[in-house]
């Protein structure tokens, strides 16, 4: 069975708990359940991971990749603006990445905007809460039919 | 019958003629029959428009408000980096604008990063081609549905 | 009869529709009124205008020029801060030109601020609403009368 | 009978003395004289202010606010510039501030045009000599008959 | 017959009218009439067209291609420095087009001297009047001969 | 008993071992005393962390908040130049933060001034060693009287 | 006696008047009262002093200097961004002198966060209030007995 | 008898008292004793003032000039570096002034180094001590020996 | 027996199986066979050690200091241009660290360039490959005799 | 008989056999040859060098100027990016320099476009290869007609 | 007999002259007859050449590469931070280049660091004194025995 | 006898040749008299140089330190903008170096302000025309005495 990995990176096991006003009520084991049943339906097992830890995120793609995964979800937090590090680590391997954002960075302040990890993903989602996830498997599900 | 429209800014009349290395071959009249008809399967109007002058897309942004659409799919195109006049033209209506690019465009140079539009977006989707657009609307139609 | 002209630029038209916390009630018809009913009190015809148009803003300005105008009263918008074109446009001409806004447009996002319409116009007057329209009108008479 | 500061900055002391090619002949006693008399024709009093220092010119602005004032017309010099002290002692009054210069300050060289009082104030007008100032004397008389 | 287009942008009808100290007396009809008589000399159609509109000037540059145009002599006026949708314009055809541009932009101040359309032009021509376009042609000319 | 967590950042069990000459020989034990015990004698059990690991340090934040502590004084070491995960850390959390830093930081080169935490902590002190730390306490201990 | 000054800088005497939703309802003259208190508590003599003028607080800098003070706790207020001039007058001292702001200043715009003055402070406490002073006076009191 | 201005800035009246490391023991009084004996050899007046004030550096800028004076040897001390205002009074005026520093200001760090008063000298001499102002008093008189 | 520590930060677990275009065939585990052989030869302990974790990273670099090793080895990955957290671990020990880097890191965009740990290590080799690693060796052999 | 010098800058004595692919296979000396005989035609001495050495280059402007010579055709190779000293060579001369680039420069990295030198040319030809040279040749021929 | 050539650039004839705290005692003639001779042990000939005139380095440059030289040890000196006329002589060559500093480079101020050399180098040596240009032809066999 | 030397770089053979305008129509021999006598009237040598070639002006600065010379009077011309080189070579010496220039550099251009020489020299006089370099000589002078 073919598998996709739905990661998350820090503050996000804090979602629906923290600044609901932001980031909503959903909580990170409510999108993975989604996310989850949404690939079954498609038959795709959806491995779910969360760390705090850059180090972590690093080893956990590296892995994903040496296990043949197909395609990465990825929210990558407040390392979006700075890992480098995550940022070499997909743009070793040969696996799509979707970068999704729940919220629109785009309407925060400058700096915040940049993503160093975008110019390594295949694409970049943002604004459109836990949806934003959904249309990330189904453009990964695409892609993975037109390799065929 | 509700209405989204799906508006194109400068050069993407040009699709599927121009760079096809880059942005594949399928035409402009090949994704606005194809975002159509998945409108017309969720019981959606599609407007089509396309225009290389800015100051129609204004007008058209506009007119939209004016004739009460649920939602619009746009793509600037070049005028992404520099239009503070669309951008003014979606602030000052209330309908959800989802920006779409083809490609990824955080791959390209740091100064044609900065999308000017996207603040004032509701959501962004990026590097994705034709299937960019589905999922925008997708995402418009989840978006209804809330609203309800 | 001498003539002075009311220019007004991209979505200028929506005054009074669009962000009446920020711009007030007033439309651009009722400006237009009153600024044609202050200039007859004073012997001047307005020969009023507005497009979202940039090409159709320096049409416009060139014709201004041609036709012999007295001045012009001019609220470029979201042009202001990128339209080196209408710049060269008002360079190029021997007409006095005050540029206003509505809205402190200091009071916005550092790069908003600046004009480059304005190191080419006579004057400049921000914050005054439609009283500022009034007062550019009453600085140009001023200036008519000293050549006079 | 309500009342109006006229506030000068530095160097104005020197108007019609120095640079009349720049600020022409007219002196600071004759602006005093023409804003006071145009105050009287509309019931108000003006009270009028010039100093070099940074410090006596907050104390004044600070001493309008606590003697009841309706609103200042200012033009900061070169204060204007750098001085946040005194954009600090606007903020903390609630009285409407007019920033005036006399000349077109952007055609200036591009640091010198930021204004860092300008955010503070009500409005700007910028580039039509001693007009500006009578100018902005009309629009404080507008402001105060919305109030009533 | 072979054909080349003489492009011209904002303000450029104003030639021989508006700042002659700067841009000479010659008028833009009598530019068109001096290329195409060299056009003719070298048995080459010469297709005029000078717009302020941006949209326009795309419009323009896509027929161009599409008719078999051999070659652009392209003067974007103020469109230099920030029309993306231009660049992408003349990027996506596989036309050479050379910016000419009468005077000497490198004199000016800093910002204006960067030209956008220039990374994707053949070459440039800057600071040598009416023959700045003569010598363009020639290039095209020179140009058309090798691929001969 | 209500508790207050003392955490410190990397690098920071080094304190007495290296550098003395800049950051003194007291050691992070004999700190982690002495607060302990100032905290003892005001009623408020200290928890202290340290960890070299950015991601352990967001874990602690989260656990801190979900174990309902009434504060936390945190130095966050090198990552308070470019930590945005910690500060989302904090700015998801209702707790008081204190920023603290042994040394003024403000007076080392000018990027590393920036701290990129205190704009979502509660205050910060620098540049009074030990001191800073006990005097962080002693204001969050008046803040939980306030609020008492 | 030992004496420590307390030094207010520029709108500091408006506490209590202007914006008390920022700055709280404490005058400066309470603030004054409770530190000498403070101060007596602990055998200093508190020396309070407030000018909106920057010449008057290099004055008393100079002349605190010249008697011999124990230390200085000094809100520089709004001269904090921009006087070198003060910057000078502290570092050419050789007296210990805490900067204090009552506002947590690294949660306003980019540019205010940056302090001339805290290079040559001793050490800065920021966001904490009239408690801030007296923590300032704390640790004074703590460098003094060090020293002693 | 013709007179020059001896002008010094803040911080200077401290010259022989702070710092002597940097700048010598020489106080301002023997520096002003030397100049003005220089000053009788060449049959010269000495005007000697120093001020920590802004404003009243401007006052007596204004006051040589109108009183006739034939130069200005000047050291603005920390007010090189910002005051535009003291840069317009110099400006304003029709009198040689030459900048006079007696460290080496370029040997400081990079925003330091820059003079705002540099570009309406005439001009300046930097890093050469005591021996700095009696060239620039040469300077004078070489001037006006010229214009004789 | 002398140690000298053979330091890999984030993703060097990946040599020889990602981008071997870029980082060529060998793999971390023969890197480290060929620098502990090249060690043996000389009478030197390599302890080898690789982590995509900045915490460990920086717990390892104390370990080492605190274990008396001779020297560090270093390539610091993708955390060469952010972390300052290892900076400030490696400035903090009194050990050599060279720092290496397997291509030339020159070569790429110019934002990568930057490495915040060169300036607290003892020298850095970029862009030989393997044998930068040996040389690096070789170079702290040289430093340890001329200590010896 | 009238004299015109080519003049080459560092590297272009390479021409034909470095780097063909980017700069074509044609040599400096088949170039001189091509101009020399293009000049002879038209009754003008071509006198040609090329230096590596920027104080020849500016040794030569100089020599040329005072024997007399019409004009100058310019590659200043590197030296255009920051080579102050020949721009001030040119500065110094009044003889019309045509400066000529074989590539087109805007196409490289953006710190490369900048010409130093093209604000004292009369014009600038670049991307145009040999042909470029031609054509300034026959700018300065056109330019010594008008001249007369 | 192979060939490497030892290029150095301005200043280095002062090695061991000039500020010996810095740069050792070592004199250039000791590091010439030092790489010499483990040229010799390793059968390569060194070319040792040292200048103050960047235009001498290149025409070195560029006869090394021309005589069929296998790589070049070179200390750009100054040079290293502005000549992309040397940038340029490297570039235009296929021979190895190896940039060697004798002092960690990066330690000093930030604008210094950029080496413009590099970009173009195959790898550079920094910090390790002579033992680097020792390092830097070890690397250089190593390469030869790679190709050979 | 004692000697300083008169060292002026690139175009300054041009003096009185070129742009009498801005540098007057004195020329180098006469202002190397005109040094020459003043320093034979104080028993000092005079040696004079002048070079439009970096490398030679640094071959000249190193000479003169080794030849026992007590200080240089040096205009570096254009160089002063980014010969690092230039810099270096003073550095490396132990000689006082004050450098001169005519004209106020300070009122041109804001980048061409910048002196990479000024950090490196004893001090700097500018704007003064010949007698800058009178004021140096006597400068040194005094230093002579001061060591004397």
């Amino acid at each position: 069975m073919k598998k996709i990995m739905l990661l998350n990176g820090p503050n996000l096991n804090m979602l629906g708990k923290r600044e609901p006003g932001i980031y909503g009520t959903g909580t990170l084991a409510e999108l993975e359940k989604r996310i989850t049943q949404l690939g079954m339906e498609n038959g795709i097992e959806i491995i779910s991971f969360q760390s705090n830890s850059e180090g972590k995120l690093i080893d956990k793609i590296q892995d994903a990749w040496e296990s043949g995964i197909q395609g990465i979800i990825f929210n990558p937090g407040a390392y979006t603006h700075y890992s480098y590090a995550i940022r070499d680590a997909i743009a070793g391997i040969d696996v799509p990445v979707i970068e999704v954002h729940m919220t629109n960075v785009h309407k925060r302040e400058s700096f915040r905007h940049v993503s160093v990890i975008a110019p390594v993903a295949m694409g970049q989602i943002v604004g459109l809460g836990f949806k934003g996830y959904e249309l990330a498997l189904l453009a990964l599900l695409d892609k993975e039919k037109e390799r065929g």
